[in-house]
């Protein structure tokens, strides 16, 4: 099984490395055989070959089973949206040329991270969802452009049914493995697209009786998020509602530096941490790895269907958890660095 | 002094009822007159005359000198957003045809209701922070639907240089009287008219040397409104954004049934509590009336430059707050029903 590794800005490079050394023990231990090969993405693509997604990097993941990302941005390239060339497009293009649809975050409460929310325990506590975001349609590829004298300027965001249907398919898919509810999250009384959504969802939900279907609108699930968070099960939703909303999602349980992600199309699949690059902390080996970690898992769970591998690795983040070997993220009188928290983790 | 009086639907009636009260105590007690004139406007002008926002509340609109608006929307609606009439269309329709572009949303924390917050007391004490939303542009009346076979749709999001100057001053002038921060909130490293926002904001800002100007993306903004909201000074941003981020800072105070907004346009200036039409409480006599008083006090200060009646009306708030006349939202052992929080306040 061949892993494309693109550590990218920031932080990306630990806590990618740290993911890789797991990957590694799990090959030992299970007797498998991972290769792992490196490519470049965001600004350090930039820097290195003026495109923040090189050919190169395009080959390397169309050739690979699955691709292991850390993740990109650097301070340089904020509050200037309008340089030609930024390390975003790199992901953006990523996303498109791999057609990964489907952005996939679960967001669940650690036991012993309750306190660190910024809401209360007794809200947050036992909360257990996640979001399917569309990940390559709506405002983010529609046209967009300038009038000719530069005053006025538009966005188109579009949707067809099939780009609808694929991820529809996959929200409910995992729905039925878990507590049976998908709130799709829309503006269906402001926008055509979410009318579209609407249809499509709902003739889907149609054949699964046993699947209950909730309609929010996107400003109640703002709301929602933070009053009552246990209420969602899966939440679908589109493209930059959902950029808003896991984001929003993120910060609720506490544990940002403890989330997954995938990316899923129908070739390959990405797995990143939610975390993003957090150049403040890069070089200083202070970032959580955890969430790499744990991406690295489902890595394993979903593209290479190795689940007692998968549990694993969730059982070392667990372990490491509860014995307080974490960063200062988690703890900021009693912490381990980086690199020791991964050793932890690996042995 | 004419103002219009909107109640619309759900709780609408009942707390105008009182916001009217408090308004005739105001005017007997410093001396002015005040004749108040009612329209339709939702779901009750539906049921009326097939027409969600009748012209004859336009005109009514049109000649009054300040709007007091309740709440609109009816469960009969909810989840069909396709039907061909709705409550929301007026909403709409008033907001266009008023130009009310942009809606004004204070949030601040009230000390005794500083534990009624599903965050955490020591995030939410102190915050103060208002937020400029974009009303009359972007994705919501632009250029919508659908491909002749059904199969594909599109919203078009566009803003003018004109549309973002004319809010981005309001927004200025307001960060002078206050902390002297305005936050842009756009997502200008995926969107061309975030883009032109920040263009004719930082153009704008130019010329305001001791008012600091921050850029955010919105996916931030939405985790730091409940990290740190206390960060925040002057929100400025579009219409979709807008609607997502108020109602999430709406209910990170816990403070929901206290908040008021204007909506202002270049002739005339709505206003009204936000917390909507929540039907289920409607006709019970338990909806909290102090947004809508606090409403008619923004009315007060801002239409009629009365500056010490509207205080007098949020010292009436304060005390019947403090003195513990309020309604089960805030305090469910102890409380009073709507009408009798709103004599308390009157009296
Ligand atoms: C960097 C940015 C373009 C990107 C997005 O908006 O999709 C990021 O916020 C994300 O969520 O992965
Ligand atoms: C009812 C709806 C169309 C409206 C909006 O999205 O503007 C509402 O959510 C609001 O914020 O006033």
């Amino acid at each position: 099984k061949k892993i494309a590794v693109l550590p990218g800005d920031g932080i990306g490079p630990e806590v990618t490395a740290v993911a890789v050394n797991a990957l590694q023990r799990v090959a030992e231990k299970f007797n498998h055989t991972f290769t792992f090969e490196e490519g470049l993405v965001g600004a350090c693509a930039i820097d290195a070959t003026g495109n923040p997604f090189p050919e190169e990097t395009l080959h390397l993941c169309q050739s690979a089973d699955a691709i292991l990302f850390g993740a990109i941005g650097h301070p340089k390239y904020d509050n200037d949206p309008t340089a030609p060339v930024r390390p975003e497009q790199g992901l953006l293009a990523m996303r498109k040329a791999l057609g990964l649809f489907a952005n996939i975050r679960p967001v669940n409460t650690f036991k012993v991270l309750a306190d660190a929310s910024p809401l209360k325990r007794e809200i947050v506590e036992g909360v257990d969802f996640v979001v399917f975001r569309e990940l390559t349609g709506g405002s983010y590829f529609g046209a967009k452009g300038r009038s000719e004298d530069r005053n006025s300027a538009y966005d188109t965001c579009t949707y067809t049914r099939d780009e609808i249907a694929r991820i529809t398919e996959l929200a409910f898919t995992a729905a039925a493995k878990r507590r049976k509810k998908v709130t799709l999250v829309d503006k269906a009384n402001v926008m055509e697209t979410s009318r579209l959504w609407r249809e499509v969802v709902q003739q889907y939900a149609a054949n699964f009786p046993d699947i209950e279907l909730e309609l929010m609108f996107v400003d109640n699930a703002a709301m929602a998020l933070i009053q009552n968070p246990r209420r969602f099960d899966v939440i679908l939703t589109e493209n930059m509602f959902g950029d808003i909303l896991t984001d929003e999602a993120s910060v609720i349980t506490g544990s940002l530096g403890m989330l997954p992600s995938a990316s899923v199309g129908s070739k390959v699949a990405l797995y990143e941490p939610i975390h993003g690059s957090y150049p403040q902390a890069a070089g200083k080996n202070i970032a959580n790895p955890m969430a790499a970690v744990l991406s690295a898992a489902t890595l394993l769970e979903t593209s290479f269907d190795l689940m007692a591998e998968g549990q694993a690795l969730r059982n070392a983040v667990e372990e490491a958890l509860n014995n307080g070997f974490v960063t200062v993220d988690i703890n900021p009188t009693h912490h381990l660095g980086t690199r020791e928290v991964g050793e932890k983790i690996c042995s």
